[in-house]
């Protein structure tokens, strides 16, 4: 199992930039405090996907901070990504790791109780426990779990031995209780990338998230 | 350069395959005549498109005949399909290669002239000139090319040294004049794979494609 800094994931695609350069947003928000990225674009062509990815990664150069591709193995591999992170229908984990190698980053989201329980058979890094409130980022079709569903969620998955996230509606607001119901950091999208200024933002919610995390004795 | 046999290049997807199971499909098609089989399937999730084409990978098993993706480099690694076809949006050829090796088969769709005498300096297998006629199974924004544009598409891009086929609207009653302005061989989708009798509708295209690369000596 690879390490990963779950504490503060900005997750950035063309539907959640405002029409901006996603390298330069990309870059503000790791300069904020956010340490994971992930590009996250469900309808541009390959080509350009490709094109993306490897300018994001050039803005995460020197940083630390490592890039992952929502869904798609093959603009990970031909971007020179750091992994992927898979939703319940895309690529089997277990697939995604016989093409990406052991020391790639694969991050798994889990919507239910069910599937955090089964995290621990998985070869991934970290789960992403989703649909946490509403947002307007993403259609969910399922009514949010809440901190109660959350915290039964991250009781499922501690077995696994893996970080936890969590995702959706998440902001400065909520942030330090859903920390408290046991998450091990917060994933965001429009937290960070749709704020006038993503520095700023990125920072606020990691100091929220540290202070949560100190507060809980993690 | 991998050698390819474009004859009849069989394009199969759950769009057009009347609710039919795509594996016993492609399995009838080849029975018929089909030398080249693509899974193309732009909508399904990944894990979907993963299962379907180590389905057809299946089907296709003691025949010889390849499967190739449209696009997705990482359904092909994963289900070990034969290599891919990629669109002028979709990876890179290089990149492509790069992700594939040495033996995968590449295809690259040219839509014209340009495009084809481009060709030469990919590292692909073959070409498949696009827009020949109008057609149903494909949403085309430009005026089909028709024969006169298919021959001039042909002599671009035989400099390449590759084989070249042709797509869009080719059935039973045009195949001929297709072969007959150059191409080495004919795709089709509907012709085949929204027939009855997929086998007897392979069989006759078969026919008059090798009827036709007789009288033109090829």
């Amino acid at each position: 199992m690879n390490p990963v800094d779950l504490r503060l994931y900005g997750i950035v695609g063309p539907d959640n930039a405002r029409g901006r350069d996603l390298g330069a947003l990309v870059a503000a928000a790791v300069a904020g405090g956010c340490t994971l990225i992930q590009l996250r674009d469900k309808t541009s062509p390959t080509r350009a996907l490709v094109e993306t990815a490897r300018s994001i990664k050039a803005a995460l150069r020197g940083s630390g901070v490592p890039l992952l591709v929502n869904d798609r193995v093959d603009v990970a591999l031909a971007a020179g990504a750091d992994g992927v992170h898979l939703g319940q229908d895309d690529m089997r984990v277990r697939d995604a790791r016989a093409l990406l190698g052991p020391r790639a980053i694969i991050g798994l989201t889990l919507k239910t109780s069910a599937d955090a329980a089964a995290l621990a058979s998985e070869p991934a890094d970290y789960g992403c426990i989703g649909g946490v409130f509403a947002t307007a980022s993403k259609t969910n079709p399922e009514p949010p779990i809440g901190l109660d569903g959350l915290a039964a969620a991250v009781a499922a998955g501690r077995g696994a031995g893996m970080p936890l996230g969590a995702i959706a509606g998440i902001d400065a607001g909520n942030a330090a209780a859903v920390i408290g119901a046991g998450a091990d950091g917060i994933a965001v999208i429009s937290a960070v990338f749709n704020a006038d200024d993503p520095t700023a933002a990125a920072r606020r919610l990691r100091a929220v998230v540290d202070g949560a995390l100190a507060a809980r004795g993690a």
